[in-house]
């Protein structure tokens, strides 16, 4: 006789119950294993969108998903670990530059990362663009480059949170994606699963972003920071602006280019930007201080160590990265003040000319994408490139020209002009 | 390309927003092909149910399921049609009774029934305790029989909105089944689909019932009367006591007992009352008046009809009903007066005696149920037989006798007592 039904926890929610740490445990291995059924989850699932969860359901809930899988450990490395997460932006390539800056100020980065789906690139798909570079990595192999490199960003294995998995792909073709205790406790069971020390989560937050207001990304990340530091893992998160894209690109082998340049020493400043307070954050996590990252990043080692990581897993840093057969320019329509440049406008676009993918397991292209020529602040005159397309597609530019319609303004020079700061706040 | 996507109609109705006509065919159509799946539906039904619909949302929800099948048509019968539905109490055996007694006034009577599932008895468990009585009618022979005797009571065929039928299974194992909106439409497709002229619906309210609060019960009885009416159907609700079991008897061939008592012109009082009420409405509804059914019942007609009607279905109305194998009885703790009986306990008993199923196809017991020997309002004398509980397997009696423990009430001589009027409300 198992110690509760579906019916049961479902009602319960449904009538705005607070689910006990026995139904919560019972419903997530009972649909792990198949003894609850998908129609059952997914109405439970929507019981908790509409009517949430307390703190504490949250961290039950995430507990039980690590609990339905294998677990990591980082503690025999010979240093600390600090790892990222990102909820996902448009141009976000920061974590390009930033693990190997983090491991060059002696901080070990373990970054198990995903494929991108939708108008948000994946990390993966990024660094699949440098020739020869692999994301799969046995255990082993990841540990011995953690150690040896200090860095390393491949595939998360399917053992961490299974049950995770499942509700994941339930909630895409269900209508609640959108749920912050099940936001939350999907980025944090996998997350903790992974046994990182310290993480630094970046809550992107606007036009670009899954959260387009302050409020909603402030709760998101005050339960994930909770939920963190409740399984002992030290966890703070910035609150950043995605109503802009990051940097002056999104694609794939566009954003590694530009992640290269930063790593050189120079690159967007917004991009430098974020790198730097992420990286101060991660190190202040992982106990390591005393280490200016600016001065490391100056310094060459953190390209260095780049290199280091790209080779370990098979590519060539210094190889030719892959460009578009085709380009279409869009030009500026007056000259004036480029006011706005929205971040969903040019990731629907990178996405329709190749760059992301509609379905899971779909290929993407390595050198489609977007190129901005200025950012918001910036003056535009009238002919110039505003935009640059890329495909290797040309029947690909009138859809992505369309989802650019709208998507940026040009007021008279002169123009009062407020920059949105990149870092918008911070819960730890 | 399909018109909608079942994510599309999720989102909507999770945000609070109204469907679209086009949206709610699409919804039910593509359910009942398989195009949406269950886990679509049931997260869909879950947003329905907390965050309701509108009339005009029902009314189409209540059209597609009706199109998703077949319909039938009374119209060349020689009399007006009326149909009664009750929403399911303890000891309700009143369309036995009823049934004759509205087609002895000259009105036709078709009552497609199902059977019990849970603590509430089906109408046609009851019958098939009559020897011979078989509740399956091809729709020819349906027709004859209510154009000759004028009342039949036959299984609902398969082919009325299928998609209820496939969304009542769905929402039974999903926490989805108390949302007043598919409620609604699950019983108004039906009987609208059955092409009845006319429509009694007697909405029960108590611990017994499914509705235990008037308030739900007169929105559920007004949604389900404008569904009714939209559809031309003249449709009428009582709203009706179930906090005390009805009459003396619960239980398949011990209910049948008591309603040919009735037709006899006895039986408990307030199986007579329920029953000329509900017949009254029925025989407006159907435009007939000038007849009191109180006289047609005194004069022996109904129970001619009774007879008929059993026998056209293969019944033998003289053949002695089933008696259950044992039977145990419960006294009156003491002397005093009873001044409550709860419908839930007696109907929680006489189920796990045997005379209802826990799984749908499961056998029942005729003989099996509970007779109770005074009512609330009645004197009771300690020791005297209070309960008598019938059944073919004695190792039952434990489990009903807990289900009975707290379910009534003797207090001293004297004690203030205001009866529950049977007939609590009128929806038209």
């Amino acid at each position: 006789m198992p110690a509760h039904d579906a019916v049961e926890v479902i009602i319960a929610k449904r009538d705005g119950a607070e689910l006990s740490d026995s139904q919560i445990d019972w419903v997530i291995d009972a649909y792990t294993h198949g003894e609850v059924a998908d129609e059952q989850m997914s109405a439970l699932a929507m019981a908790v969108l509409l009517n949430g969860m307390t703190r504490r359901e949250i961290a039950r809930w995430t507990n039980a998903m690590i609990a339905s899988g294998e677990r990591m450990d980082f503690s025999s490395l010979s240093r600390p670990t600090a790892d990222k997460h990102s909820t996902g932006g448009v141009g976000d390539k920061i974590t390009l530059p930033l693990a190997p800056l983090v491991a060059a100020c002696g901080v070990a980065v373990p970054q198990l990362s995903g494929r991108g789906l939708g108008h948000t690139g994946g990390t993966l798909d990024k660094l699949e663009s440098v020739p020869g570079w692999q994301a799969a990595l046995s255990r082993e192999a990841m540990l011995a480059q953690l150690e040896d490199v200090g860095a390393v960003v491949c595939a998360a294995g399917s053992g961490l949170a299974p049950a995770d998995k499942k509700l994941y792909a339930l909630r895409d073709v269900t209508g609640t994606v959108e749920a912050i205790p099940l936001i939350a406790s999907s980025i944090m069971s996998k997350k903790i699963a992974e046994g990182t020390g310290s993480l630094v989560l970046d809550v992107k937050v606007g036009t670009g972003a899954f959260m387009k207001d302050l409020e909603r990304a402030r709760e998101l990340a005050s339960t994930m920071v909770a939920l963190g530091t409740d399984a002992g893992v030290r966890t703070v998160a910035l609150l950043t602006d995605m109503s802009t894209p990051l940097g002056l690109t999104a694609g794939n082998a566009l954003e590694v280019r530009e992640s290269v340049e930063v790593l050189a020493g120079g690159g967007p400043a917004d991009v430098v930007e974020l790198t730097l307070a992420l990286a101060r954050e991660m190190l202040a996590g992982a106990g390591r201080t005393g280490v200016d990252p600016a001065e490391v990043l100056a310094s060459g080692a953190a390209m260095d160590c780049w290199r280091r990581m790209i080779s370990a897993q098979g590519g060539d840093p210094a190889a030719d990265l892959p460009v578009a057969r085709e380009t279409h320019v869009v030009t500026a329509p007056t000259t004036g003040l480029l006011t706005r440049l929205d971040a969903m406008a040019v990731g629907l676009a990178a996405w329709r000319l190749g760059a992301g993918r509609a379905t899971q397991g779909a290929a993407v292209q390595a050198g489609a994408g977007v190129e901005w020529h200025a950012r918001p602040g910036d003056l535009v005159t009238s002919g110039a490139p505003l935009l640059t397309l890329h495909t290797d597609e040309p029947e690909r530019f009138s859809r992505a020209l369309e989802s650019l319609e709208g998507g940026y303004d040009v007021q008279p020079t002169g123009t009062a002009y407020e920059p949105t700061p990149i870092v918008l706040d911070r819960v730890s």
